[in-house]
C-alpha cells in the first residue's frame, strides 16, 4: 500500500503510474513490462543480436492468454453450442478490428510509443492498437498471473466494452468491406468464376477475387454466394484490410 | 483424502479412476469431465437440439489453455528470440503430429471411446488422439484451474515427453512428407512452376503442387525451394497429411 502511494504520488514516473491505474484499475507491479507493452518496434532498440525490446514478444504471449480466457468465457456462456460456433465467436471477439476498437476505448492510443515519421495512419497503424492491447495482456499476465488477468479481462474489459450478444448476431461482411476498401483506394475489384480443380464435384462453385488484376483470394462452396464470401474473406486477409473504412 | 480412497478402491468406477491417476498423477475431481474428454463424436449422444456430449467443446477449451501454457514456456525459455520464432516453435509443439504422439505416449488411446465400425485407421483417426489430448487439458482446467493445469503440463507432460531442443532443430519437411504420403497412397505428385499473379515482381517464384491432377497448394517465395516448401506445406494441410507415414 505504501509502495503504491509512492508510485502514484512521489515516483518520477507517477504520471505514467496514474494513467495506467486509470485504465486498468490497479497499480502495476513491474512497470517495465508495461512500458515494453506500449513500445512499437519502430521505436525499439536492439537488446541482443537482432532482438528488439519492442512489444512483439509480449503480444505473442498476451494473444495466447486472451485466447484462453475468451475460450473459457464462451465455453461457459454457451453450454449448448458446438465447437464451430465457439471458434467463430472467439474469432469475432479477438479480431483485429475489435481489438483495435477496444484499445481505443481504453485509451491505449495515448500510451503507445511509435515513430510517427515512419507510420502513416493506415491499415498498418490500425493493427498497432490491437497489438498493444494484446501486449498489455501479456504484461499483466507476467506481472500478476493468470487469475488476476482473467478477472481483469472479464470484469473490467469484456463486461464494460464487448457486446457479445451483438457480436453473435453480426456476420462480418467481408464482401462489402473489400469493395469499400477498393473504392477508397481506387482499385478495381471483380469476382470471377473459376474452374473447379479436377476431381472436385461439379456442384461446387469456385470464385476468385481479382484486385487490380491480381488474384487475391479463391473461395469454394456449394453455392455461389458463399463461395464469394469466402473469397472476399481471404482477399481481406491477404490485403490486410482490417477495419471498415 | 478419504474421498480419494473411496474413488480408487471402492467406487464402481475405481478402475477408471486408477487408470486416470496412473496417467495424470492425481485423482480426478469431477470424473464426468474426463469421460467427456475421451468421448469421440462417433459415440456421443445428443444432449440438446443437435449438440452432442462429445469431446469437441472440451477440445476447443483445452487447445486454448495449452496454447497459453506453451506460449509462456517459450517466452521464458527463449528470452532473446523474436515473436516469429516463438510462434513457429509453438506450432511444432502443438502440431497434430506431435500431440498424437504425446497422446500415445501417455496411453490415452486406451481410454478413448469411439465407434470402431465408423473409423478406420486413417489420417482421421490419427487426429483423434491429439484431439483427446486437448480435450483432456480442457477437462483438467475445468476440474482444477489454470495453475494446476500449467504445472501438470510443464512438470509431468512437457518435461517428460517433449524434447523442445530437438524440435527446435527439426524443420518439418513437408515436401518429403507429401511425397511419401503420395507414394504410400499410389498418387502422382508433381511440383509445377506457375505464372506469377499480375503486378507481382518477377523475382518471385510461384509453384503449385499437383496431386493426381488436382491442385492442392500454391507457394510463392523469392527462391524456388522455399516456394516449393510452402506449396508442399499447404498441400499437406489441404490433404490432412498429419503424420509421417
Amino acid at each position: 500500500m505504501a509502495l503504491n502511494v509512492y508510485k502514484l504520488y512521489l515516483s518520477p514516473k507517477r504520471k505514467y503510474y496514474k494513467k495506467l491505474k486509470n485504465i486498468l484499475g490497479f497499480v502495476p507491479g513491474n512497470i517495465k513490462l508495461y512500458q515494453m507493452a506500449f513500445r512499437h518496434k519502430s521505436v525499439a532498440v536492439a537488446i541482443k543480436e537482432g532482438v528488439k525490446n519492442s512489444n512483439e514478444r509480449l503480444e505473442f504471449l498476451g494473444d495466447a492468454v486472451l485466447g484462453s480466457v475468451i475460450a473459457e468465457l464462451l465455453f461457459k456462456l454457451y453450454p449448448y453450442k458446438g465447437e464451430g460456433f465457439l471458434t467463430e465467436m472467439r474469432s469475432k471477439i479477438v479480431s483485429r478490428a475489435n481489438l483495435n476498437q477496444l484499445s481505443r476505448k481504453l485509451g491505449l492510443n495515448e500510451l503507445i510509443e511509435y515513430d510517427k515519421r515512419l507510420i502513416h495512419f493506415s491499415a498498418k497503424q490500425g493493427s498497432l492498437l490491437g497489438d498493444a492491447f494484446e501486449a498489455l495482456i501479456g504484461a499483466v499476465y507476467l506481472d500478476k498471473g493468470y487469475e488476476f488477468t482473467r478477472e481483469l479481462l472479464l470484469e473490467r474489459i469484456v463486461k464494460a466494452h464487448v457486446d457479445i450478444h451483438t457480436l453473435e448476431m453480426t456476420e462480418t461482411n467481408f464482401k462489402s468491406r473489400l469493395i469499400e476498401w477498393c473504392q477508397h483506394n481506387n482499385k478495381e475489384v471483380s469476382f470471377e468464376p473459376t474452374a473447379n480443380p479436377e476431381g472436385e464435384t461439379a456442384k461446387m462453385f469456385s470464385v476468385r477475387v481479382m484486385v487490380d488484376g491480381e488474384e487475391c483470394g479463391v473461395g469454394r462452396d456449394f453455392n455461389k454466394k458463399s463461395a464469394e464470401k469466402l473469397a472476399a474473406e481471404k482477399a481481406c486477409e491477404h490485403l490486410k484490410i482490417l477495419d471498415v473504412v
